[in-house]
C-alpha cells in the first residue's frame, strides 16, 4: 500500500503552481477552501464549548498562508467561535483589502502588536504567518511575535507549516536565531510537507480538498480518501 | 419565533450586490462556496451508490447560477460522482473559462446537444441554468432544453430556482411558453426566494454559508442555525 507523500519546498510550490497556471484555479477559490479547511479542522481538534467561549486570536502573515488564516476567522466566526486577528503586515493587492474587509464587516477585531491583550481570554492560537515558500532565520520584523508564539499556554494550531520551521528539514537549527513553535494542531493544505514528520502535537490534518485527481498523480501524492463531503481528514 | 424570510427577488439581488459592494466578496469566493453546498446537498439526498454508480447531467446557464453549477460538478466528482455538463451559452469573461478549464482538466466531459446521451445511465439531474435575476417567458434559444427537464424520470435538483419560475411568484402561468419543472431537489443558496414556498419535491437546503450576521439582520432573514460546521441545512 503506498503511503502519503510529504513534498519537498520545490514539489509544494510547483503544486501549487500548476493549480492556477495549468488548472485555471484562481487565488480567490482555494484560499476560500483552504481557509474553509482549516477552520473546520479547528473546530472538530477544539469543540469544547470553554473553546469557543473564549478568544481565537489568528496571527497571520503578509502572503497567502496569512490569507489562509483571514478566511478562517470569517468561517470561525459563523461557526461561533470568536476570533480577533493580529495581521502586523498586510499583504498587498485587492485580494488581501477584500479579506480584511470581509472580516471587519463581520465584527471581527484587528488587533495592533501594542494593544493590551488579555492572555487569559485567549483559549485558541492560529500561526497562519508564513507558508511553504518560507526560508529561515525569520526576519527581525517577526522575530518577537515568533517568541511570543513560543510562550503561550493554549493550543497553537499552525496553518500548512509550523512558522520558521524549514520546509523540509523542520524546526530551525540556527543557534536561536529563529524561535521554535511547537504546535498542538497542524493542517496540512493540499498535502503534508517534508517538515511534518517533526510535527509532535496532537492533531494533524490535511484540508484543501480541491487537489484533481491528474495532478495528485503526477506528484504522487497518494493523498489518503476523504470521507464522504468532509474538506479535512484527520491522519495522525 | 422568527420564520425564515423568503426573498423577493428585488432583496435578492440586493443581498447580492452588497456582499459584494459592501462586504468586499469576489463573486469567485462565493460562488466556490455556493457550488460547494449545492454538491454537498446533492450527496447528502442522493446518497446511494446507484446515484454515484450513474451520471449526474448539470444543465449549466451562461450566468453565476451555472457558474455554481460548473463548482458543484468538480465537487461531485471529488465527491465519487459523475458528472457530466451540458453548458449550451458559456459565460463571459475570465471566470467562466477558468471554471471550465478546471472541469475540463478534472476529466469531467462537456457534452453538446446533439450528442448522442444515454439517458438510462443518467441517475440525477442539476437544473442551474437560471438565477435569481431570470424573469419569465424562457428566451426561444433555453425552451427545448426547459421542456426535455420536464420529461426525465430522474430526480431534479434545481440551484436556488426552479428554472423557467417567476422568483416570486413561483411556476409560469403563461400558456405554455414557459415549460414548468418540478424539482425533487431545491438548494437555496444564502436565503429562499418568495417562489420557493410553491416548491413541493422531498429535499429543500438551504447553502452558502457565508452570509455575514449584519446582513442578515438587515434583511431579517431569520436563517435558521447551521449545525456545527455544515455547509447546507435541510429545512424540508
Amino acid at each position: 500500500m503506498s503511503t502519503i507523500k510529504y513534498l519537498s519546498q520545490t514539489e509544494a510550490i510547483n503544486v501549487d503552481q500548476e493549480l492556477f497556471n495549468e488548472y485555471g484555479f484562481s487565488v480567490d477559490q482555494l484560499m476560500e477552501l483552504a481557509g474553509l479547511s482549516v477552520a473546520i479542522s479547528i473546530v472538530k481538534s477544539y469543540s469544547e464549548q470553554s473553546f469557543k467561549d473564549g478568544t481565537t486570536l489568528l496571527v497571520c502573515g503578509p502572503g497567502n498562508n496569512g490569507g489562509d488564516g483571514l478566511v478562517a476567522a470569517r468561517h470561525l466566526k459563523l461557526f461561533g467561535y470568536k476570533p480577533v486577528i493580529h495581521y502586523p503586515k498586510q499583504g498587498k493587492g485587492q485580494l488581501f483589502q477584500n479579506l480584511v474587509t470581509q472580516c471587519l464587516k463581520m465584527d471581527i477585531t484587528f488587533i495592533s502588536e501594542h494593544q493590551q491583550l488579555n492572555w487569559n481570554d485567549i483559549t485558541i492560537v492560529v500561526d497562519a504567518l508564513f507558508g511553504f515558500s518560507y526560508r529561515p532565520p525569520v526576519r527581525a520584523e517577526f522575530y518577537d511575535i515568533l517568541s511570543n508564539l513560543t510562550k503561550i499556554k493554549c493550543p497553537l494550531v499552525s496553518v500548512d507549516i509550523p512558522s520558521g520551521w524549514n520546509v523540509e528539514t523542520g524546526p530551525s537549527d540556527d543557534g536561536g536565531k529563529t524561535p521554535v513553535l511547537q504546535p498542538d494542531c497542524l493542517v496540512s493544505l493540499t498535502a503534508p510537507k517534508q517538515c511534518a514528520t517533526h510535527f509532535g502535537g496532537r492533531f494533524h490534518w490535511i484540508g484543501g480538498r480541491f487537489v484533481p485527481p491528474s495532478l495528485a498523480k503526477k506528484y504522487q501524492l497518494n493523498l489518503p480518501n476523504y470521507e464522504g463531503t468532509e474538506q479535512c481528514l484527520r491522519i495522525k
